[in-house]
Order: C-alpha cells, then structure tokens, then sequence
C-alpha cells in the first residue's frame, strides 16, 4: 500500500468508480456480494486479530459494555454477517427499470428510468457491521460509498474494508468502488459534509448529536434515520388486554431501538383501569414509570417533565400522559414525535381514522406495535434505517430508496416551438 | 389588520393550518383554487395599483429593464394568470393513494398512502407571479406554504396574497394556509433556513448565489431547481442539418432558461463541417462564440476559458469545444455540467446508447432539443421548477413531488417476537 490518500482523493475515487459500477449489470453485481462473503469468510482470522486490537483499547479506554459489546466480532458474529450479505444478493435488483414510455405529440418519447444515486456518504458510530452491511447495499444498487465509521472500530473497519476491496478486485470492478475515511476526527467528518460535489447523498447512522451536526452541517443532501420519539395511544374504546400486550412489546422487547415505545398516552375514562393493569406488570419487567399529575393519581410513579415529553429513552423507562380525549392525543404526539411509529389501540373505526390520517409520521398503526416499523417485518429485506424525513424516502429506508431516476427523451430532430 | 406577525408566528400558523388543508378532500382544494381565480379577477385594480408602486419605486432605483419586465403586471398578465390558476384546479389529484395493500403472515396490512408534504417554504425573487403559483400548486397537493418573496415585488405580493386569503377564507378554509413573509431581508431569510421544525421543505427559485445561500445554510431539506448548464454534443455520425436545428433551438429559442444550451461539444471529424455552418448560422442570430484553441482552427471567434465551460451564460453566448470521442465528451459533460439537460445528435445506435446511460443528469436527450425539460412539454401541468438533485424529485418538479407518503398499518393486537 502507498501512502494514505486523501478525503477529497477518495471522494474522487469513488466519484469516477461510479460511472462504471453503476452500468455493472445485475449479474456482475451480485457476483460482487458473493464473493464479498467469500472473502469474508476466507479472511475470518485477519478480521477478528483486527477486532482484538479495537476491543484490547477500547476495553482499557473504559467504553461502556453495551458499546464493547456492539464492537466485538467473534467467528459466529462474521459467519451471520456473510449470511446476511449473501441474502442481499438474492433480492430483487432495484435498477430494474421502471415506468412506461410517454408517446409526447410530436413523436418524441418519453421514458423514466431506474439508476443508482451515484456516490453515497455515510457517517456512522461503532457497530462494524454498518461497514459491510452499507456497502452490500450500496453495490446491489449501483452506488459507490464513502465510509466514516467510529474510531473505536477503525482497526476492524480497515481490515473489513480491505477484505471487501479484494472481492472488488476479483471480479473486475475497481476497488475504489469503495472507500474507508483514514481520519476519524471530527475536523474529517464536517470536511465530508462539504462534498456536495461528490457525494449525492450523506447518511448519518448514530446517536442524535451526531444526527444534528450533519443537519446543520452538511451541504450534501442528507437522509435522517432512527430517531424515534415513538407513542401508543390507548383509546376510551381499546380492548384493554390487547392495549396491554402492545404497550409491553414496544416498551420492553427491545428498548434501545427506535421504534420501541417511549411514551404511553391514555384517555382519561380508561386511566383507572389501564395504568392499575400495565403499572403493575411494567414495574415487574423493570421499567421504571414517569407520569403527568393525573397519572399519579392512579399510581405511584415519578413525575414527567416537559423534557420527558420530549427525549427518546432509548430505556426501561416510560413517559405516561392522562388525555381528556383523542384530539389532544393526537396533538400531543404531533408537538413531541419524531415522525416516526404512532400507535392507537382502539375498537372505535372513526377514532382509528382519525389518527391514521391526522397523526404525521413515518409509520402509523392501529392495533399493531411500533415494534414492526423494519424493513425485514415489511418484507422489503436488508435497510439502511428507517427514514424520519419526509423527501425521497420515509420509513424504511431499503435498496429502491437508494436508487433514483433519469427520464431519457429520445426523438428525431425534435426542437420546441 | 393587527400589528405584523414575526416568522416564528407565521410558521406556527401555516403547520397548524397544514393539519387542516392536508386533510381537505379534492373537491375543497380545487373549489379554493378555482376561487383564487375569481378573487384575483374581482381584485384586479388593487393589484395593479399595488403593482404601480413597485414599478415605480424600482424605475427610480435604477432596476434593469429585464427585471422590471418580469416585475410588471397588467391586465393581460394577471388574467393569463387566472387561467393557468384555473387549469390546475383540472388537473388530477396528486393526493390520489397508490400502492396496493401488502398483507403479512402475521395478519397485518401494510398500506403506502400518498399524503401532502405538509408545510413547504419558498424563497424567490423578483417575479410576483410565483407567488400565486406557488400558492396554488401547494393548495392542489395539500401543502401550506410560508412565502418569501422579492423586495421589489413586496407590495405586488402583499395584495396578492389578501386577495388569495380572501379566497380561502370564503371556502371555509384557514386564511393562514398561507403566509407571506413581511420583512424582505437576507437575516429573515436565513431564519427560514433554520425553521426545519415547521417547514418541511425549502425551495429556492432565483440565481446561483441564492441557490447556494441556502443550499449552505437550510437546515430544512431543500430541492434544488434552475440550474442549466446544458451541453449539445454533435458526435460523428450526426445528421448536421438535424445537429443545427437542433443546436439554434436549444441555444437562441429562449436563452435566458436553464432548459436552454451553454455548450457545444463537437466530433474532431465533423468538426469542420459543422463549426462552418454553425457559425454563420449563429452570427447571423447575435450569438457570440468562444471556442478552444481546436474550434479556433476553423472559425474565428473568441477564446473559451475554463471559467466559460463553468458557468450558466443565460445570454446569447456559446462556449464550443472540439473532443476527440464521444468519451471526451461525456467526462466533460459529467465534470461541468449541473446535471439538468443533454443531448447527443448522432445517427449511431451505440453512441447514443452510451451517451443516455452514461451522462450523468436529469433530462438526457437524443436527437432532441433541450429546450423540451419543462413539466408542460412532459404532459404533467405546472411545475415549481427542474431539479437538479437527484433526492426526492429529478426533472420536472410537480405536483406529485409535493407529495410523500406515510405507511398505514392496521392489525388485531399483534406484538412482535
């Protein structure tokens, strides 16, 4: 290897590879993901000494466990991942081209096809899985990628990264079809964000700080994922059993997702009842209660600020809100979500509509968990994320969503009158 | 009329009017449409006299002609005007749901809903018209806007948009559907950038410098339009009557557009040929030439720098250069090029296969005028502007891209595992 390159070398890099893996056919690019897993498997060793390394000083620099632990690699961990990367090659290519030819009345045609976004960014934190599982996804639709993983992380990603490379290589298509950031500063990070004229698209893949510095930072077209400031709503007319089983599944399966519950909104003529049963079964599973005045006038729980309104817990705590009717539900959920996963538990089909249609965000459920807002539970494979913004992608933001459009015009001599 | 509201008042307003607007049905948003019309014709005096001021105030500080043409309104305009308000209101429903249900194995239903943007946010310049075209598009799909116009149209605008509250308030509708920004200066703009809790998308229509301004400081994700600067490549196996009619239409129909042609990029063996009849053409039209050292063996004309193959002349002005293949010309179509309008004019299969897949850009054209990028030529109605992104919307810009989708689930009580 030569000497280390660039970020604007390597935003060029990946700039010129994408002019030739985004006519790669779909063939050539799943040949690609396979031989990636290949690659990774053959390479298992390098891959897990390199992850020692990361884990060795991140464990002595005192990174909390739930972080050494989505660092860490084992032979299991790389084996699911090659797993994972050879499902990707099997889903349905995303450039198949779509929409049908417009006839215009002067003979030309008309026709809007299906093309990669071009140069994707992406900015993440330590799970090295994001390297392979971002740039699987990128190749299956064309895109070359510019990758940002955390520092904790960087031996491993390296070592990934140059694994990938070689699969790259085996088969013909330029290894700067993908690249690895050398610097992990933040200084790099803001400098990424400026490369409008390379990249087409930044995705930020972490915690909200993170999230907001690319908001306010980047000139790059960003798409904002995962967070998720998520509500269910129990109804005057909710089957209180099936409000009880929801509310536990999105609170407490998984509390440290984006689509798990943060927030419990009830109506005032079910309170009683409803916050009897679900504090007596949330305090056996941990979870620690935060309510408004009139919840504490049912139970016994800590009392929720506005701030609690607000954060995402991402915890066995829950914030609790006794409503005096569906409207001001839906007007709580409106001022604090995130536009992610809302959840209504009602029998009543006129108060259902309501929400579905006057509640704005992402992924909206009646009578289902938030817990399914996920590309997989969709049925649309392998995601990026789910997307909280409104332009190009919301929701699950999977393979179609990293692709976009020409309209191709073609005609005999054609000019405008 | 109260005392002025401030921006943040005015963004409150248009988002709690969104959650109205968003769910009229269609009958009610093209009933306010076709009212706008009516109000703008019973209000055409007051318009005029408001207009007369600006006009006024503008000649005395000196405005360029081309400028207070677009500024200046008259009977005529403001009835072409209603007119082209009138033909939205017949235009289909943006808002009509697409996407076919998708049921689970575990019994819920997934449906993808098309619903409005929500609030969208416009920063333009002199011309008042957009103010009811904006208006109105945002109405048909929806979207309340908060708009910003020009200084020198702000008198123009203010009656405009009283006379378009009018029309809302008579249909039931709230008047805050939309809001025009009453302070015309850069920091109130820069506020909106930052308003990314109540706008849901910017969209700047002006010049580079404003498109930059905000591409640069929006925190609200933003579509950018207008920018053209639009290449016709005459290759080798070009009709050259069909490369000059083509090549006049796109340079002189209309120079001031960003559809319209900046550059031309011609074959080394026709360059000859074509340069001699180009030119004499185009000298006759006032269309001044600066051409590489290679054009310059062939007709005489003025030097092209590197800044002319950059920038975006909107004048009667050409930039040409000879290239040595058709490779030679799409990397130098995908190095300067703002990714909006192309075109290859050859009778080869092959180069103009290669030209559409490989030319990196909205609108690519075979043997077909640029001028042709427009949502009217397409067949879709008005449009906001071509966009140059290649997020959300790519090309015409229209009614469908003012609008997004939210994910509808409906389900019995299922939890997940």
């Amino acid at each position: 290897m030569g000497r280390t390159l660039t970020l604007i070398e390597q935003a060029e890099n990946i700039k010129r590879a994408s002019f030739i893996l985004g006519n790669a056919n779909e063939t050539l690019r799943n040949k690609t993901i396979n031989q990636i897993a290949v690659e990774l498997e053959n390479n298992l060793q390098s891959i897990l000494t390199a992850n020692k390394i990361d884990m060795e000083r991140e464990t002595k620099n005192g990174l909390p466990q739930s972080r050494l632990d989505r660092l860490m690699l084992n032979k299991e961990r790389v084996l699911a991942i090659c797993s994972a990367v050879r499902d990707v090659a099997k889903l349905n290519d995303p450039l198949k081209c779509f929409g049908k030819e417009i006839a215009r009345p002067n003979g030309m045609t008309i026709k809007k096809v299906c093309v990669p976004l071009g140069c994707v960014g992406m900015i993440y934190e330590s799970r090295p899985n994001v390297t392979v599982d971002a740039t699987i996804l990128c190749i299956k639709s064309g895109n070359t990628a510019l990758l940002r993983g955390g520092e904790e992380a960087h031996e491993t990603n390296k070592e990934l990264v140059r694994v990938m490379k070689m699969a790259l290589a085996k088969v013909g298509l330029p290894e700067t079809c993908i690249e690895l950031v050398q610097d992990t500063s933040r200084e790099i990070a803001t400098q990424m964000m400026k490369l409008d004229k390379h990249l087409d698209v930044l995705i930020p893949r972490g915690g909200a700080g993170l999230i907001r510095a690319v908001k306010e930072n980047s000139t790059v077209p960003i798409i904002e994922t995962g967070t998720g400031n998520c509500h269910v709503y129990v109804d005057e007319f909710a089957d209180m059993k099936m409000a009880l089983d929801i509310l536990i599944n999105a609170k407490v399966q998984r509390p440290s997702v984006c689509n798990s519950c943060e927030s419990l909104l009830v109506h005032e003529k079910v309170a009683k009842e409803f916050l009897t049963m679900a504090n007596a079964e949330l305090v056996k599973l941990g979870v620690e209660i935060r309510g408004c005045n009139k919840t504490q006038e049912h139970i016994k729980c800590g009392t929720a600020t506005e701030n609690d309104f607000e954060i995402e817990y991402n915890d066995l705590i829950l914030s609790v809100k006794v409503v005096t009717d569906i409207d001001m539900a839906i007007e709580h959920i409106n001022k604090y979500g995130t536009r992610h996963s809302e959840c209504i538990v009602t029998n009543n089909t006129e108060n259902a509509n309501k929400f579905l249609t006057t509640v704005d965000c992402a992924c909206v459920y009646h009578n289902v968990s938030t817990r399914f807002s996920d590309g997989f539970e969709f049925g649309f494979g392998a995601e990026i994320g789910i997307s909280t913004q409104k332009l190009h992608a919301r929701g699950p933001f999977a393979l179609n969503e990293l692709t976009t459009y020409k309209w191709v015009i073609v005609g005999n001599g054609q000019t405008r009158g």
